[in-house]
């Protein structure tokens, strides 16, 4: 396997940045991409970008959080995972300019947690997976990640993709409310940078009062007393039940691998 | 008219218990079924039951509340069946295992408001009605049981539909939202086995601590000042209005059944 | 241009009162036409009145506020004029008869702002535009009204057609639920008649208490600091953007007037 130096690619398109995930094979949600992002994500807006794109490869955005990696880390070092992971999701939710997501593929669980948190969600037409899957893999749903499921599809839909841990597929996310729109593969970063730029042919400063106020109601999911959730979620990873159910998965993965 | 000593027959299936609703001609909700239900329901995981399915008899899920009956009483006596309705919705709400309906046929009123506090709904194929018709027979819709409604289906129908108290098709229903599915009649019970049996595959700690979660801000409905509620909801019953229109109800009951 | 001496004209359908808007060429919301709107409203139902529908001219709703009007306002008369819009929306939001919108052509922003505060909203089938399209025209979308479309529509709809502006055909409108139904134009009124008929034809106590509970959430928005908020849109106005982009906007309707 390659790790190639730079595990996100940036690529200018006039004001629009467009922020590519670059972590070989499926590029999963390493602490240091986790990281990376997060710096990338506050950095936009101070360098003088007016939207970001967050992409990823064709065919798989991205497959979640690193599980194989993760299961080696100690509770002090696992805390600091979820304490990042919850920092890139409010600056993702409470980001200054507009951030389109551009779903190039398969985007289980944290795939889908980030695009949960963005302006615009447009997923590529084809066989792929999308969906908050973490009961499935013996992780309960974090609950700012719940609410901001809630926020888009609904109190109904929400309890079932949740519970379920129902991964499905892009026209039926669509259909639920999950993503906004389903294009072609091939157009799918194209149709980011173009709601993007759409955006800011507006007048900017009515746009982003109204866009502030539209998204306060998924900002003030962070003002809540997010240590004792981080706490919480920080404790359900050492669950007997989700340690089990998680070094299953990865053993699964390891001989589908070698097959 | 025929009374059978069980008014809930109950079968098992594995670890899912099925409560059906056994009181001919309508499954009516008399006081002695609506204790009955909620002791059913607070019982089965007490006995080691890990999921239930409420279902109905072939074409008829409930007539909702059994007003000949509850027009005979007197104002302590009305109270008391309130309250226990109440800790009825409460229970299916809060039930520590999962809830599928069966909506095997009609589900007016009261029908349909024990299927909005279950975790899954799925309807029965055929010319069926399904609403909140309280309304229509005179009955201002009770505030917790708007909250429920409101949940699964959003306040723009929440509103149309309650106010209006109109009855639906099983499929309008599911366009709604307020059934999850909607399968052949001969399916339905089986389909609510199975919502169940796939909720028990999942790993427990995670599925049950995401379900609590997804089901908190229904449960809360409970937490407020249900005393108040039910004083009001009680009054209500008494209103003249109400009484008149639900008395003229029971008339055209008796006619259509003389004829 | 003709100014007929009534802006609002009055039809009596038994129980329910039109008022039809009746400004050419538009039916724009001038100040005189906020204020003369806001009287009607409230003087129904003391005059016996038991709902009303509001309706427009064929092929024109209301094109929203009177912008090359309103321009021409110093300070404390255009906050005069927002004070009397927000009036004019809670009066129809705490409306304590029913009121159904016959949305009878365009209805760009301050035309679909008053449908928002209705209790059902009818649209004419045709090439119509329906929607909040300040953002466009330079105005942030005062929050009484974000709220009320998230309302009818849900987070991620609201957020997506408030943040652009975006105006829709009838028929969009239905499927985002901005409107209840879509019916053949020279049916609007009749049905939005029909509509308030079959509601004074339910049980009206139980109608009017479910109805109340039903918007109560609409209402209180109306609880909250409005004087605040009108501090807030009211210099919104003022902003250097917003005024060079109403300005704008009245050239082209100009330019277009002479072509």
């Amino acid at each position: 396997m390659f790790y190639p130096v730079k595990m996100i690619l940036t690529f200018e398109h006039g004001a629009v940045r467009e922020l590519r995930l670059n972590r070989p094979p499926v590029n999963a949600l390493a602490p240091e991409l986790i990281a990376a992002l997060l710096h990338s994500v506050e950095m936009a807006p101070r360098e003088g970008r007016r939207a970001l794109v967050l992409s990823g490869t064709a065919g798989m955005f991205s497959a979640g959080l690193d599980v194989p990696v993760l299961l080696k880390l100690d509770r002090p070092a696992m805390d600091a995972v979820w304490r990042d992971f919850y920092a890139l999701m409010n600056a993702l939710a409470s980001s200054p300019i507009p951030i389109a997501v551009a779903i190039t593929g398969h985007a289980p669980a944290g795939g889908t947690v980030l695009a949960l948190f963005c302006d615009w969600r447009i997923a590529a037409q084809g066989d792929f997976k999308i969906g908050l899957s973490e009961v499935q893999v013996g992780l309960p749903l974090p609950p700012v990640i719940f609410s901001a499921l809630r926020r888009l599809i609904g109190a109904r839909s929400a309890e079932r993709l949740a519970v379920t841990g129902l991964l499905v597929s892009p026209t039926d996310a669509a259909n639920l409310g999950l993503v906004d729109e389903v294009v072609p593969a091939e157009q799918v970063v194209d149709r980011a940078i173009k709601r993007c730029q759409d955006l800011l042919a507006l007048p900017q400063a009515a746009m982003n009062l109204t866009r502030r106020q539209a998204r306060a109601d998924l900002v003030r999911e962070f003002a809540r007393d997010i240590d004792h959730e981080l706490a919480e979620v920080g404790s359900w990873w050492w669950n007997q039940e989700t340690q089990a159910a998680l070094h299953r998965m990865v053993e699964q993965l390891a001989m589908k691998k070698k097959s």
